[in-house]
């Protein structure tokens, strides 16, 4: 695996791991690589509003939680400045959500990522679109030759 | 308190009672009026993202919310079609949130509101803009004056 | 051609022909596919703002024109219903900025088109992203076999 | 007039005086104060796109040179960094649109304003809202005064 790739995963665990909220409502990392990331959250019970479908706020952190693992990839901090969001389809309780984020471009310390989600036939639910600006500093240490276990571990 | 306000009411009350995932998430609905409501929501500990701050999904949900009780305040039913939000100061957890959901505009069946969201110490710490798309129908019967308590609870 | 492009490209002849504005700013069509176009716009003096830079207006306008273009292409008339732009870079007086609009997914009678806004060396200036929505009807006679030349033009 | 007051009016006037563009699109500025600014503009013939009506991105375009006086009315240099219009209302060549923006909040070096655009009989016609960034500087030189009568011309 290249160096950035491995990087990129690195930086990916060591985040999710300590990201208690994406945990808490049940996401799971399942690819992170430069500029890309996909994640995967079932739609449980508690996520439905009073119209019985998923609350679209749900449905946005899955979006920002994606957004927010392929923005940091590079393993340089970033943060969300700013995002927007289409809502497409109704989403059931019971269904899952996967969600790709893919970098558009990133000009000077800001980056534009956009992110799909789908529902489990693969029909596109909802459309994000993030900017992020970067921080200073490293988010693991950078010397990947030696990664110590410690920062990404338990 | 004249008919409309009234209406507004019912329609807050009935719409929170069927929303479990507000519920869930510890929010409040401590006013609405027509084309307005605001609630409340403490920042909780399983709200944390990686960086140790609040997730900036679980600030956009309650914006969200807060929009949803706005939106459909007038009792037609109206679902989020589109929305963006700024962020513009990290939260930490502990804090409590209020978001405040204001109508600009109805035009046709599509209505603007904006929505600010402050913290404990009265920060505005997002700005989050949300379009509407009316629904047919009602969302309570409308005869406001023999309003069935059954289906606004308590 | 197949007869979807060949649509397309009437449609687009036929639009650009009766559009004022677009041609009056000096764009070109360059191409046009079913959920695509391409325009071109020079950045003369008339466009420079305060800060002696391309107005952002002016490359909005050319993005809009150009979503416009993609999002017609079907030959079903659609209007635009709200956009967002992130600006990148300045742009120059003397430059040209060339825009290419993708259809991103339509759902519904809704669509939701990405175009980028480059400058002459390739530099992406900015990122726009459209929604549109269909209104009924045509844009030009269907019957794609007898195309009448007069409101398509040359 | 207090001091911020009259700033903002050297401040605009400067600004009006080299914005080649605004002018060469017809605009006035007839109001600037700290974080507001008004301006109109004539429905051009020149501005109708292929439906007949004024092209979105004029009407963008308005709304934008308004944001930017208003981002810009501290005297301390601020630009575009991201915008996002709703459009409302189909706009007639002949009318005459005005647009108002407000400042909503600054916050560190960035801010954010809405701005209203309506047509002549007082119905908003679309929704703006631009999110700035400050530069380092001076617009005007801010011994207010002694303002130098040349740069803010008659």
């Amino acid at each position: 695996m290249p160096a950035k790739e491995q990087l990129a995963r690195l930086v990916g665990d060591a985040m999710f791991d300590s990201d208690t909220c994406s945990r808490w409502l049940g996401m799971t990392l399942e690819e992170i690589r430069p500029g890309y990331a996909r994640m995967r959250m079932p739609v449980r019970p508690e996520f439905l509003n009073g119209h019985g479908i998923c609350h679209g706020g749900l449905m946005f952190t899955l979006a920002d939680s994606t957004f927010a693992f392929a923005c940091n990839s590079h393993n340089i901090p970033a943060v969300a400045a700013g995002c927007s969001i289409e809502f497409l389809k109704p989403v059931q309780g019971g269904d899952e959500l996967m969600a790709e984020a893919h970098e558009q471009v990133v000009s000077g310390r800001h980056g534009l990522y956009d992110i799909r989600v789908t529902n489990r036939v693969g029909e596109i639910v909802a459309m994000f679109r993030g900017k992020s600006a970067q921080l200073k500093g490293q988010i693991i240490a950078a010397d990947i030759n030696q990664p110590t276990g410690a920062k990404t571990a338990d």
